[in-house]
């Protein structure tokens, strides 16, 4: 017996009880007993989820109207969720990044694997974004920013609500600064180089900590090295390539105010004399680029997810071998080409085959130097580690 | 038709000669015509495969006592097997060690993925260790030691013959300084630490090279804190941690040989004062830690091969778990577990499901920080990557 204010809900008897009591974060929509009280439910109500012996397992918050009904917040069922307990799982992922990182750049809250499911928050230095993608981090956003602001000391605070899970929850679009003021793009030292976030009109949060450890070891390889970055968005790879010390590096993307933050980058790093950008459509820029006789050093492509669900899967993985085949073609013999993945419905296995076959049908032979992740910012739970979305794998060529 | 002094050997019509012509380096012994001329070729010989439409499709050494009968060389069918030939593989490996490190301690040659089947060097500076664990490596020995030296400069060549995949091929067992001599064991820094690599006496080439980026990640967790290093052969853990300022460091190894080396590597890197070793079965002195109450910020647990082969992966994932039960109740909360396996029939998920059972088992929850393998001086094809045999997992615990 619980005393609690939260509701209660319960897991039907054939559920997987077992998963979730070892650390599986979520109850799907046929998993949980739903009565008349059960979906009068609020999206982002929280809630006692009781297994079916009527046990209680933690506090969640339900969602009816989400194929993921209850996500665990706390396994302790007497768990309040109010300011105190978001500042508490604020400090415990504060302590982690404090620990990795020199400066405050890098995501401070990665969802489920931070205990906190749904929720991502980048911190920009002073400036922390965060994505409520869960009904409840929406419904309680005042006390989860207030909770922020408390434990990381952020003097701006913006709400970024948008993107795919959102919409699977139910939410609406919105892009608020809801404390300070941002006013230009925010520099973000990383790997050497100064990047540009557009915290208010870039893609997603401005930009993305995630290849950080990818970008690294890529600019291990640099050093002189004529380098090409194709699906550049704002200079990710391009700025740490010359930072490293490349002798030149060409940014390729479809977004002119992509290129035109990696060029602002570039003014920052002080490496604009070896920076070129080119606007257009990927697979048309690498064709002209073969045609012209373009070769490089290093070569890195990282496209959006050509596989974001499994319907796409075979069509994203057409695409990813086709990147690989033109861009294998621009490597000179020895050189080096970093294919990346951020599609969670192509694994690293099918990944990996799909760029090995393109580099085949590029007439070239190949070693596997790295395969690489997301970086340590990046926490998953073992039980979702699958999902693991973001693979980067660097290849040698005709060895 | 070729023109070649070597013999011949032919794929079965339904051999997988697509696999082979898409970069797969073996032919399975039930893939090959046997015949009379083809069974009475010498271990190591070197021949001409052709398809089954009696197409050359590359030079490949032949061992008709092994399961894997032939390996591919040269997909060049009118390769001729020589010094020459030897030198020009050794400069390619060369070249991407030169691209990736500042000194020359490294693995120079990774077998397969570098174009040398079955041979493994590895380099300590002036030192080179050669496995030649192929039978045509074996026999042509001279030569390839000869192109080595041609290519490297070094003045120390030692040939060590040893482990199962050289039984495998049909070969003694046996360890000689070929060139130069060595009287000491060599000082080899890494990750801003020295280790001592005792090549003569000690498991393997003395030193292994392949967690360096794993140790690198675990060093930047390690300022002030007390750390454990368990099954820690030369303390390779033990002194990057030391190296990155931890407060202290306690070296576990069944061995009193390594942790001897580990010792002088703690003086040779003036980290002596903050580092301690214990003798004993892994196991035990785990479970002794625990009774004594002792608990660290940082625990890194690399145990030999539990599972090498797939008969013993049951009994080997079930050692992976006790090791992470174990091991886990020594860690502080919010400090950080490091798991790694080097067995190839543990694959990472395997693995990854093992750890994160024995964690929970431990009760105590967990988020997956890194997943790292070995590190880019050990490339691979991508045909055999899933045998990627080092993994290395970093949790954190009681998030």
């Amino acid at each position: 017996m619980t005393h609690s204010a939260y509701p209660t809900v319960r897991l039907k008897p054939k559920a997987e009880a077992r998963a979730i009591r070892h650390g599986f974060p979520w109850v799907y929509a046929n998993e949980l007993v739903t009565d008349r009280r059960t979906k009068a439910l609020e999206p982002g109500s929280i809630a006692i989820l009781e297994d079916s012996d009527r046990k209680a397992m933690g506090v969640v918050t339900v969602n009816t109207g989400s194929k993921i009904i209850a996500r665990m917040l706390d396994r302790n069922p007497t768990a309040t969720i109010d300011q105190n307990w978001f500042e508490t799982r604020f400090e415990r992922a504060l302590a982690h990044r404090t620990a990795l990182f020199d400066e405050p750049f890098y995501r401070l809250v990665h969802a489920e694997a931070d205990g906190l499911p749904g929720v991502i928050v980048d911190r920009f230095g002073d400036v922390a974004v965060i994505q409520p993608n869960a009904a409840y981090a929406d419904g309680m956003f005042d006390v989860l920013a207030a909770a922020l602001e408390q434990v990381s000391g952020v003097s701006v605070i913006v709400k970024n609500g948008s993107g795919r899970a959102r919409s699977l929850e139910g939410l609406d679009e919105e892009l608020t600064v809801v404390k300070g003021s941002i006013d230009a793009p925010v520099p973000v030292p990383m790997n050497g180089a100064t990047y540009m976030a557009d915290i208010l009109g870039g893609q997603k949060t401005g930009l993305f900590f995630d290849q950080r450890p990818n970008h690294a070891f890529v600019q291990r390889l640099c050093k002189d090295a004529k380098t090409l970055d194709v699906f550049s968005h704002v200079g990710g790879f391009s700025l740490a390539a010359l930072a490293g010390g490349a002798k030149s590096a060409l940014a390729v993307d479809s977004s002119a105010a992509a290129l035109a933050l990696a060029e602002q980058g570039a003014e920052a790093s002080g490496v604009a004399d070896r920076f070129a950008t080119r606007k257009g459509d990927a697979f048309a820029m690498l064709e002209e680029l073969a045609k012209e006789g373009e070769i490089f050093d290093v070569v890195v492509c990282d496209p959006p997810a050509f596989a974001p669900s499994k319907k796409a899967l075979e069509a994203g993985l057409r695409a990813y071998e086709r990147v690989a085949r033109l861009a294998a073609a621009l490597v000179k013999p020895g050189g080096y080409l970093t294919l990346c993945s951020c599609s969670h419905a192509a694994d690293l296995t099918k990944f990996r085959n799909a760029s090995a076959r393109g580099i085949g049908r590029a007439g070239r032979r190949m070693q596997l130097v790295r395969t690489g992740f997301a970086g340590p910012d990046h926490p998953l739970l073992p039980h979702l580690a699958e999902s693991g979305y973001l693979k980067s794998l660097t290849f040698r060529l005709d060895i």
